[in-house]
Protein backbone atom coordinates (compact mmCIF):
# COMPACT_ATOMS: atom_id res chain seq x y z
CA UNK A 1 0.00 0.00 0.00
CA UNK A 2 1.37 3.68 -0.96
CA UNK A 3 0.19 6.97 0.88
CA UNK A 4 -3.04 7.81 0.39
CA UNK A 5 -3.29 10.49 -2.49
CA UNK A 6 -3.94 13.81 -0.48
CA UNK A 7 -1.10 12.51 1.57
CA UNK A 8 1.05 12.10 -0.91
CA UNK A 9 0.45 15.48 -2.66
CA UNK A 10 1.08 17.38 0.68
CA UNK A 11 4.37 14.74 1.48
CA UNK A 12 5.36 16.35 -1.87
CA UNK A 13 5.27 19.52 -1.56
CA UNK A 14 6.69 19.61 1.59
CA UNK A 15 9.46 18.11 0.09
CA UNK A 16 10.43 20.82 -1.61
CA UNK A 17 10.82 23.32 1.01
CA UNK A 18 14.63 23.46 1.49
CA UNK A 19 16.83 21.15 3.74
CA UNK A 20 13.39 18.96 3.65
CA UNK A 21 14.06 15.32 2.88
CA UNK A 22 11.84 12.77 1.82
CA UNK A 23 11.85 11.10 5.50
CA UNK A 24 11.63 14.81 7.22
CA UNK A 25 8.56 15.84 4.70
CA UNK A 26 6.70 12.43 5.77
CA UNK A 27 7.02 13.13 9.55
CA UNK A 28 6.05 16.82 9.08
CA UNK A 29 2.97 16.24 6.69
CA UNK A 30 1.69 13.28 9.23
CA UNK A 31 2.61 16.31 12.10
CA UNK A 32 0.18 18.58 9.82
CA UNK A 33 -2.75 16.47 9.93
CA UNK A 34 -2.52 15.51 13.37
CA UNK A 35 -2.30 19.22 14.88
CA UNK A 36 -5.35 21.03 16.11
CA UNK A 37 -7.76 23.00 13.96
CA UNK A 38 -6.94 26.07 15.76
CA UNK A 39 -3.00 25.21 15.76
CA UNK A 40 -3.18 24.85 11.42
CA UNK A 41 -5.47 27.96 11.07
CA UNK A 42 -2.47 30.21 12.80
CA UNK A 43 -0.03 28.25 10.82
CA UNK A 44 -1.22 29.33 7.59
CA UNK A 45 -2.51 32.94 9.35
CA UNK A 46 0.86 33.36 10.21
CA UNK A 47 2.67 32.21 6.80
CA UNK A 48 -0.19 34.35 4.46
CA UNK A 49 0.60 37.32 7.53
CA UNK A 50 3.83 37.48 7.02
CA UNK A 51 3.93 37.51 2.96
CA UNK A 52 1.05 40.47 2.93
CA UNK A 53 3.16 42.43 5.16
CA UNK A 54 6.99 42.04 4.37
CA UNK A 55 7.53 44.76 1.50
CA UNK A 56 10.93 44.78 -0.13
CA UNK A 57 12.59 47.65 0.66
CA UNK A 58 12.86 49.79 -2.67
CA UNK A 59 16.62 51.35 -1.14
CA UNK A 60 18.24 48.61 0.78
CA UNK A 61 16.12 45.58 -0.60
CA UNK A 62 15.89 44.67 2.78
CA UNK A 63 12.63 42.62 4.16
CA UNK A 64 10.53 44.85 6.35
CA UNK A 65 6.68 46.18 7.34
CA UNK A 66 7.85 49.89 6.07
CA UNK A 67 9.00 51.17 2.72
CA UNK A 68 11.95 52.61 3.33
CA UNK A 69 12.92 50.75 5.74
CA UNK A 70 13.22 51.75 9.39
CA UNK A 71 17.47 51.26 8.69
CA UNK A 72 16.83 53.49 5.21
CA UNK A 73 15.03 55.84 7.11
CA UNK A 74 17.32 56.55 9.92
CA UNK A 75 18.93 59.99 9.12
CA UNK A 76 20.86 59.71 12.44
CA UNK A 77 22.82 56.44 10.15
CA UNK A 78 26.20 57.11 8.07
CA UNK A 79 25.06 57.80 4.99
CA UNK A 80 28.15 57.25 3.06
CA UNK A 81 29.04 53.79 3.77
CA UNK A 82 27.20 50.86 3.05
CA UNK A 83 26.95 46.76 3.91
CA UNK A 84 26.46 44.66 0.73
CA UNK A 85 24.85 41.00 2.34
CA UNK A 86 23.44 38.10 0.43
CA UNK A 87 20.17 37.98 2.01
CA UNK A 88 17.32 39.37 4.82
CA UNK A 89 18.92 37.25 7.30
CA UNK A 90 22.41 38.55 6.55
CA UNK A 91 21.70 42.01 7.42
CA UNK A 92 20.04 40.86 11.01
CA UNK A 93 22.75 39.43 12.00
CA UNK A 94 25.31 42.68 10.51
CA UNK A 95 23.53 44.62 12.12
CA UNK A 96 23.80 42.82 15.96
CA UNK A 97 26.90 44.89 16.05
CA UNK A 98 26.30 47.92 17.34
CA UNK A 99 29.37 49.07 15.93
CA UNK A 100 28.29 49.54 12.49
CA UNK A 101 26.09 52.72 12.08
CA UNK A 102 26.46 52.76 8.28
CA UNK A 103 23.85 51.88 5.68
CA UNK A 104 22.87 48.20 3.60
CA UNK A 105 22.04 46.58 0.64
CA UNK A 106 20.66 43.22 0.10
CA UNK A 107 22.25 41.45 -3.12
CA UNK A 108 18.92 38.78 -2.74
CA UNK A 109 21.87 35.94 -3.58
CA UNK A 110 25.06 35.41 -4.81
CA UNK A 111 26.54 34.41 -7.87
CA UNK A 112 26.60 31.34 -8.53
CA UNK A 113 28.09 30.13 -12.61
CA UNK A 114 27.39 26.35 -11.99
CA UNK A 115 23.36 26.97 -10.79
CA UNK A 116 23.54 29.62 -13.70
CA UNK A 117 22.77 32.46 -11.43
CA UNK A 118 24.49 35.23 -13.17
CA UNK A 119 24.64 39.03 -12.05
CA UNK A 120 21.22 39.36 -13.79
CA UNK A 121 19.62 37.23 -11.61
CA UNK A 122 20.73 39.03 -8.22
CA UNK A 123 20.68 43.12 -7.45
CA UNK A 124 23.58 43.82 -8.83
CA UNK A 125 22.63 46.62 -11.54
CA UNK A 126 20.30 48.07 -8.52
CA UNK A 127 23.66 48.62 -6.57
CA UNK A 128 25.05 49.89 -8.50
CA UNK A 129 22.72 52.29 -9.69
CA UNK A 130 22.41 53.61 -6.05
CA UNK A 131 26.07 53.67 -5.87
CA UNK A 132 26.02 56.35 -9.14
CA UNK A 133 23.35 58.10 -7.51
CA UNK A 134 24.33 58.14 -3.46
CA UNK A 135 27.13 59.95 -2.31
CA UNK A 136 28.86 56.71 -0.90
CA UNK A 137 32.22 56.73 -0.13
CA UNK A 138 32.94 53.03 1.34
CA UNK A 139 31.72 49.58 0.24
CA UNK A 140 31.86 46.61 2.74
CA UNK A 141 31.04 43.44 0.99
CA UNK A 142 30.15 41.17 3.46
CA UNK A 143 28.37 38.18 1.16
CA UNK A 144 29.24 34.69 2.62
CA UNK A 145 32.99 33.27 2.68
CA UNK A 146 31.79 30.30 0.99
CA UNK A 147 33.01 30.20 -3.17
CA UNK A 148 30.05 31.92 -4.00
CA UNK A 149 30.08 34.42 -1.52
CA UNK A 150 33.84 34.80 -2.77
CA UNK A 151 33.09 34.99 -6.36
CA UNK A 152 30.30 37.51 -5.86
CA UNK A 153 32.65 39.65 -3.66
CA UNK A 154 35.62 39.83 -6.36
CA UNK A 155 33.04 40.79 -9.33
CA UNK A 156 31.42 43.68 -7.45
CA UNK A 157 35.22 44.81 -5.87
CA UNK A 158 35.87 45.12 -9.83
CA UNK A 159 32.75 47.02 -10.69
CA UNK A 160 32.95 49.44 -7.01
CA UNK A 161 36.67 50.15 -7.80
CA UNK A 162 35.97 51.86 -11.22
CA UNK A 163 33.54 54.21 -9.54
CA UNK A 164 35.78 55.48 -7.37
CA UNK A 165 34.64 53.89 -4.42
CA UNK A 166 36.54 52.46 -1.69
CA UNK A 167 35.84 48.83 -1.15
CA UNK A 168 36.31 46.67 1.97
CA UNK A 169 35.26 43.18 2.71
CA UNK A 170 34.65 41.73 6.13
CA UNK A 171 37.85 40.25 7.90
CA UNK A 172 39.26 36.51 7.61
CA UNK A 173 40.63 34.82 10.65
CA UNK A 174 39.36 32.51 13.81
CA UNK A 175 35.97 33.02 14.85
CA UNK A 176 35.18 34.11 18.35
CA UNK A 177 35.19 31.09 20.86
CA UNK A 178 36.62 28.54 18.57
CA UNK A 179 38.74 25.92 19.08
CA UNK A 180 41.48 26.05 16.87
CA UNK A 181 42.13 22.93 16.86
CA UNK A 182 38.43 22.07 14.99
CA UNK A 183 39.29 25.02 12.74
CA UNK A 184 40.12 23.89 9.23
CA UNK A 185 43.42 24.90 7.22
CA UNK A 186 42.21 27.96 5.28
CA UNK A 187 41.09 29.58 7.61
CA UNK A 188 44.49 29.48 10.17
CA UNK A 189 46.15 30.45 6.94
CA UNK A 190 44.11 33.37 6.80
CA UNK A 191 44.15 34.43 10.26
CA UNK A 192 47.82 34.11 9.98
CA UNK A 193 48.18 36.15 7.09
CA UNK A 194 45.86 38.67 9.26
CA UNK A 195 47.41 38.57 12.66
CA UNK A 196 47.77 41.31 14.75
CA UNK A 197 51.35 42.81 17.23
CA UNK A 198 49.98 42.47 20.93
CA UNK B 1 17.95 44.72 14.57
CA UNK B 2 15.51 42.01 15.59
CA UNK B 3 13.63 39.77 12.62
CA UNK B 4 10.33 42.12 12.07
CA UNK B 5 7.52 40.61 13.90
CA UNK B 6 5.45 39.17 11.44
CA UNK B 7 8.51 37.36 10.01
CA UNK B 8 9.35 36.47 13.75
CA UNK B 9 5.61 35.32 14.37
CA UNK B 10 5.73 32.86 10.94
CA UNK B 11 9.78 31.77 12.53
CA UNK B 12 8.11 30.84 16.40
CA UNK B 13 4.87 29.11 14.77
CA UNK B 14 7.30 27.14 12.11
CA UNK B 15 9.97 26.03 14.87
CA UNK B 16 7.00 23.92 16.64
CA UNK B 17 6.96 21.75 14.04
CA UNK B 18 8.69 18.14 14.68
CA UNK B 19 12.54 17.88 14.37
CA UNK B 20 12.83 21.90 12.87
CA UNK B 21 15.24 23.71 14.92
CA UNK B 22 15.86 27.67 15.45
CA UNK B 23 18.14 27.97 12.50
CA UNK B 24 15.60 25.37 10.10
CA UNK B 25 12.45 27.70 11.19
CA UNK B 26 14.40 30.78 9.66
CA UNK B 27 15.54 28.93 7.13
CA UNK B 28 11.99 27.66 6.17
CA UNK B 29 10.37 31.18 6.67
CA UNK B 30 12.18 32.99 4.48
CA UNK B 31 11.84 30.77 2.13
CA UNK B 32 7.74 30.54 2.42
CA UNK B 33 8.05 34.70 1.87
CA UNK B 34 9.88 34.13 -1.01
CA UNK B 35 7.85 31.27 -2.69
CA UNK B 36 6.07 32.40 -5.30
CA UNK B 37 1.93 33.23 -4.78
CA UNK B 38 1.04 30.23 -6.50
CA UNK B 39 3.57 27.81 -4.50
CA UNK B 40 2.69 29.05 -1.55
CA UNK B 41 -1.48 28.56 -2.11
CA UNK B 42 -0.78 25.03 -3.39
CA UNK B 43 0.91 24.99 -0.33
CA UNK B 44 -1.74 25.82 1.97
CA UNK B 45 -4.69 23.69 -0.35
CA UNK B 46 -2.61 20.81 -0.11
CA UNK B 47 -2.58 20.77 3.94
CA UNK B 48 -6.43 21.70 4.52
CA UNK B 49 -7.30 19.03 1.38
CA UNK B 50 -5.32 16.60 3.17
CA UNK B 51 -6.85 17.07 6.72
CA UNK B 52 -10.24 17.81 5.19
CA UNK B 53 -9.85 13.91 3.20
CA UNK B 54 -8.22 11.85 5.50
CA UNK B 55 -10.45 10.27 8.30
CA UNK B 56 -9.53 7.66 10.36
CA UNK B 57 -10.86 4.29 9.90
CA UNK B 58 -13.37 2.88 12.66
CA UNK B 59 -12.42 -0.23 12.51
CA UNK B 60 -8.74 -0.12 12.32
CA UNK B 61 -7.86 3.57 12.81
CA UNK B 62 -5.95 4.44 10.04
CA UNK B 63 -5.56 7.36 8.01
CA UNK B 64 -7.88 6.65 5.09
CA UNK B 65 -9.89 8.69 2.57
CA UNK B 66 -12.41 5.85 3.00
CA UNK B 67 -14.36 4.37 6.30
CA UNK B 68 -14.15 1.25 6.79
CA UNK B 69 -10.87 1.97 4.70
CA UNK B 70 -9.68 -0.28 2.17
CA UNK B 71 -7.62 -2.50 4.15
CA UNK B 72 -10.42 -3.40 6.43
CA UNK B 73 -13.03 -3.60 3.45
CA UNK B 74 -11.06 -6.07 1.57
CA UNK B 75 -12.50 -9.23 2.65
CA UNK B 76 -10.10 -11.22 0.17
CA UNK B 77 -7.65 -10.62 3.31
CA UNK B 78 -7.60 -12.72 5.80
CA UNK B 79 -9.71 -11.54 8.56
CA UNK B 80 -8.16 -13.80 11.65
CA UNK B 81 -4.83 -11.71 11.77
CA UNK B 82 -4.09 -8.55 12.97
CA UNK B 83 -0.83 -6.36 13.03
CA UNK B 84 -0.70 -3.67 15.78
CA UNK B 85 0.99 -0.73 14.77
CA UNK B 86 2.24 2.42 16.31
CA UNK B 87 1.39 4.94 13.52
CA UNK B 88 -0.51 5.19 10.13
CA UNK B 89 2.98 5.59 8.25
CA UNK B 90 4.34 1.98 9.79
CA UNK B 91 1.13 0.75 8.56
CA UNK B 92 2.39 1.74 5.16
CA UNK B 93 6.02 0.29 5.79
CA UNK B 94 4.39 -3.66 6.88
CA UNK B 95 2.38 -3.29 3.78
CA UNK B 96 4.51 -3.34 1.76
CA UNK B 97 5.44 -6.49 2.61
CA UNK B 98 3.69 -8.92 0.27
CA UNK B 99 3.37 -12.05 2.44
CA UNK B 100 1.16 -10.45 5.29
CA UNK B 101 -2.36 -10.53 4.22
CA UNK B 102 -4.16 -10.30 7.43
CA UNK B 103 -5.62 -6.76 8.78
CA UNK B 104 -3.91 -3.60 10.80
CA UNK B 105 -4.59 -1.82 14.09
CA UNK B 106 -3.17 1.35 14.32
CA UNK B 107 -2.21 2.80 18.33
CA UNK B 108 -1.61 6.31 17.76
CA UNK B 109 1.11 6.34 19.46
CA UNK B 110 3.13 4.11 22.21
CA UNK B 111 3.38 4.15 26.01
CA UNK B 112 5.78 6.44 27.47
CA UNK B 113 5.24 6.97 31.30
CA UNK B 114 7.93 9.36 31.17
CA UNK B 115 5.88 11.16 28.60
CA UNK B 116 2.88 10.77 30.57
CA UNK B 117 2.03 8.85 27.48
CA UNK B 118 -0.41 5.59 29.47
CA UNK B 119 -2.94 3.55 28.43
CA UNK B 120 -5.83 5.68 27.97
CA UNK B 121 -3.81 8.19 25.56
CA UNK B 122 -3.60 5.35 22.75
CA UNK B 123 -6.31 3.46 21.26
CA UNK B 124 -5.70 0.22 23.64
CA UNK B 125 -9.24 -0.03 24.71
CA UNK B 126 -10.37 0.24 21.22
CA UNK B 127 -8.04 -2.71 20.31
CA UNK B 128 -9.38 -4.82 23.63
CA UNK B 129 -13.08 -4.14 21.71
CA UNK B 130 -12.25 -5.13 18.95
CA UNK B 131 -10.26 -7.92 19.62
CA UNK B 132 -13.07 -9.13 21.87
CA UNK B 133 -15.66 -9.21 19.12
CA UNK B 134 -14.37 -9.74 16.28
CA UNK B 135 -13.39 -13.89 15.32
CA UNK B 136 -9.31 -13.21 15.81
CA UNK B 137 -6.78 -16.00 16.40
CA UNK B 138 -3.32 -14.17 16.30
CA UNK B 139 -1.84 -10.74 17.00
CA UNK B 140 1.34 -9.61 15.58
CA UNK B 141 2.85 -6.61 17.39
CA UNK B 142 4.57 -4.62 15.60
CA UNK B 143 5.01 -0.96 17.88
CA UNK B 144 9.20 0.18 17.16
CA UNK B 145 12.03 -1.32 18.92
CA UNK B 146 12.77 1.31 21.10
CA UNK B 147 12.15 1.22 24.63
CA UNK B 148 8.21 2.77 24.15
CA UNK B 149 7.37 0.54 21.59
CA UNK B 150 8.89 -2.68 23.96
CA UNK B 151 6.87 -1.25 26.76
CA UNK B 152 3.94 -0.61 24.61
CA UNK B 153 4.37 -4.69 23.36
CA UNK B 154 5.14 -6.06 26.47
CA UNK B 155 2.12 -4.28 27.99
CA UNK B 156 -0.19 -5.33 25.38
CA UNK B 157 0.86 -9.03 24.88
CA UNK B 158 -0.25 -9.21 28.84
CA UNK B 159 -3.43 -8.35 27.82
CA UNK B 160 -4.08 -9.96 24.99
CA UNK B 161 -2.87 -13.41 26.53
CA UNK B 162 -5.76 -13.29 28.75
CA UNK B 163 -7.59 -13.31 26.04
CA UNK B 164 -6.30 -16.63 24.89
CA UNK B 165 -5.22 -15.22 21.59
CA UNK B 166 -1.69 -15.97 20.31
CA UNK B 167 0.34 -12.91 20.87
CA UNK B 168 3.68 -12.50 18.77
CA UNK B 169 6.40 -9.99 17.97
CA UNK B 170 8.46 -9.23 15.03
CA UNK B 171 11.60 -10.97 14.78
CA UNK B 172 14.87 -9.14 16.35
CA UNK B 173 17.80 -9.54 14.28
CA UNK B 174 20.16 -7.88 11.91
CA UNK B 175 18.72 -5.58 9.30
CA UNK B 176 19.17 -6.76 5.64
CA UNK B 177 22.03 -5.49 3.74
CA UNK B 178 23.43 -3.49 7.08
CA UNK B 179 27.03 -3.73 7.81
CA UNK B 180 27.77 -6.22 11.00
CA UNK B 181 30.31 -3.57 12.08
CA UNK B 182 28.10 -0.84 12.98
CA UNK B 183 25.30 -2.84 14.18
CA UNK B 184 24.72 -1.95 18.18
CA UNK B 185 25.56 -4.52 20.59
CA UNK B 186 22.01 -5.45 21.60
CA UNK B 187 20.47 -5.90 17.98
CA UNK B 188 23.93 -8.38 17.71
CA UNK B 189 23.00 -10.13 20.86
CA UNK B 190 19.56 -10.37 19.63
CA UNK B 191 20.73 -11.83 16.08
CA UNK B 192 22.58 -14.49 17.93
CA UNK B 193 19.73 -15.40 20.16
CA UNK B 194 17.60 -16.22 16.91
CA UNK B 195 20.18 -17.45 14.83
CA UNK B 196 19.04 -20.09 12.16
CA UNK B 197 20.88 -23.32 11.06
CA UNK B 198 21.60 -23.16 7.46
Amino acid sequence: MNRPQPVERMVEIVKKLPGVGPKMAERLSYHMLKMPQEEVDRFIYCIQNARQTMKCCSICCNLSEHDPCLICSDTTREQSIICVVETPQDLIAVSKVKDYKGLYFVLGGALSPLDAVGPDDIRIDKLIERLKSDNISEVIIATDTDSKGEITAVYLADIIKTLDIKVTRLGYGLPVGGDIEYADEVTISRAIAGRKEM
